[in-house]
């Protein structure tokens, strides 16, 4: 497909497995895509499907109003974004950040972007590199209102659901890192009761459709602990967290008695305790939430 | 309502929130039902309910060919049947024990009740005490195949679904303490993401609907994974752990940084790091089940 010189150029910097993606979907959006990457050679199946190449990436930048980067952190974005002839070529155009790290890092690349007159974006991408250009995708962005509507239409050509969450530019790394929080925790913990299963001689797919309903109950108690933690009322009644602790003792006791490893249980019991021990017994477990930035 | 004889009896000893929902529920299906409790007057709205009441464990047992306990623990229900008068009456009658605990302690109360020619079932009660006599509700059994067939219709009377999961005694406890592991690390990893959104100027309400849609990808990722763990396959291609690690190091930053204890996310970045050490950087977080178990 070769692109007409109308339509909206972008310039894609980082062609790990999610940068290829990006620059893929938006090519297939017939959009005028220059692609840029450290370690040359991974820019070669994308031009081959109508990309344009660049010999640095101070090139690629200048060929496009908008740059996308997406490397693997923000050591790795400002070692592209901040060598000088770069940040000279970036001066008035816009770069939106779907690099992950942490809520500083975007508020400091944001502060370095204002010194040098450049437009910024931040934006975090919660699903797989497969999803990107599908409607399972999801885009959390944060920045200037204006400056992300102007390039929504690009941005939505990726494809999924995308939420501006607001100007603070730190918001989407902060849900970023909430959102991976609850699901790496929660790997832990399914990780853990597999080994748990196997020791008591039951298979993963044995306890894989119980799973997948414990896994079902969550998403409406998110909601419902949601409501208790910002109303300061941490509601016990259905479940006080005396029980919660008796109940981890016993992972605790059965995981050791196999020499399994229990520390992330370990580490959940101890909050748990520590809420006891502040005289909350009474409470849910979502009290937690309350205690743990507590010295 | 006054239940005719010819009805099925059940007893039910312990009367916390769950015996009490586990009478009530009896009752409601039109069982003769007896109930006890080691501190009287628990039994009172249940009586008025039309269920009988008992002067002691032994009248209790002794009313009916069915006996179901559910109490705080195995110490607790070995407190109930173990006193000699209580197992004499219980000689030849059936006990289905629905108190948590350890696979063990099931193990060694099937043993102590074949000893004393108890018929023994096993069961464990994933869903709270308002869901009991609700299509909500979810039971899981284990013991004899034949045994649990002859009390499934008494037993079903307490709605939603039942399972019987295999004659191994232990099965039950198994499968419960595997999935309240799931549930409490999971429900840790969230009640720390709302501290650290908190700590970045996002409500817990904020948060919730981005919560639900993690949480709303976790089972189909417990089935697939369930299948790498048991083919040993374990793929990374999807997402490496050292991919999952970085993530990691990031919100443990972001955490502390806030004073905010981090010590779950911590061990679950100690476990994703020994994969790594052990020379599994490629694989998906998943090997984790595998590596737990070794010291
Ligand atoms: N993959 C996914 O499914 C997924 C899902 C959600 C979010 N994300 C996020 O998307 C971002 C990119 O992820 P990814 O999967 O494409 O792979 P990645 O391994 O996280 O990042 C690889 C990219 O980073 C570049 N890079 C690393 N160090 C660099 C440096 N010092 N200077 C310049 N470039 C450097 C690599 O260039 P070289 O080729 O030269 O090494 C490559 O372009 C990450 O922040 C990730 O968390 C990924
Ligand atoms: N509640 C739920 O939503 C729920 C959900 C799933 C599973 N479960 C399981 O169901 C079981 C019962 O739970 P629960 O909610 O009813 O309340 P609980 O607080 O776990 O147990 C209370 C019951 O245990 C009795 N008990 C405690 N120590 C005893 C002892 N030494 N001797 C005799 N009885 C003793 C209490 O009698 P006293 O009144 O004399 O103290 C009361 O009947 C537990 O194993 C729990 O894990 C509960």
């Amino acid at each position: 497909m070769s692109a007409s010189l109308d339509l909206p150029a972008v310039t894609v910097l980082g062609l790990g497995p999610m940068g290829r993606s990006l620059a893929a979907a938006f090519l297939r959006a017939g959009l005028r895509t220059t692609v840029w990457n450290r370690t040359p050679g991974r820019d070669r199946e994308l031009i081959a499907q109508g990309a344009a190449g660049a010999g640095s990436a101070e090139e690629a930048v200048a060929a496009s109003g908008l740059t996308v980067v997406c490397v693997v952190d923000y050591d790795a974005a400002d070692a592209l974004l901040r060598p000088e002839p770069v940040t000279r070529a970036l001066k008035g155009r816009t770069v939106v950040n779907l690099t992950a790290d942490t809520p500083g890092r975007a508020r400091d690349t944001s502060d370095w972007a204002a010194a040098h007159g450049i437009r910024y974006l931040e934006g975090a991408i919660m699903t797989p590199a497969p999803s990107i250009g599908t409607p399972e995708a999801v885009f959390l962005h944060s920045g200037p209102r204006a400056l992300y509507d102007e390039h929504r239409a690009v941005l939505e050509a990726l494809g999924g659901t995308h939420t501006h969450l607001g100007e603070e530019i730190g918001r989407a790394a902060t849900f970023d890192i909430a959102l991976l929080d609850i699901f790496w925790t929660a790997m832990a913990g399914y990780a853990h009761a597999v080994a748990l299963a196997r020791a008591e001689g039951v298979t993963a797919g044995e306890l894989a459709p119980f799973a997948q309903g414990i896994g079902a109950i969550l998403p409406p108690l998110f909601t419902r602990f949601a409501q208790d933690a910002d109303d300061g009322t941490y509601s016990g009644a259905i479940n006080p967290i005396t029980s919660a602790a008796s109940a981890m003792s016993h992972i605790i006791a059965v995981s050791e008695s196999h020499g399994i490893d229990a520390s992330v249980m370990r580490a959940t019991a101890g909050l748990a305790r520590r809420v006891i021990d502040l005289g909350h017994g009474r409470d849910g477990f979502i009290r937690v939430a309350e205690v743990l930035g507590r010295r």
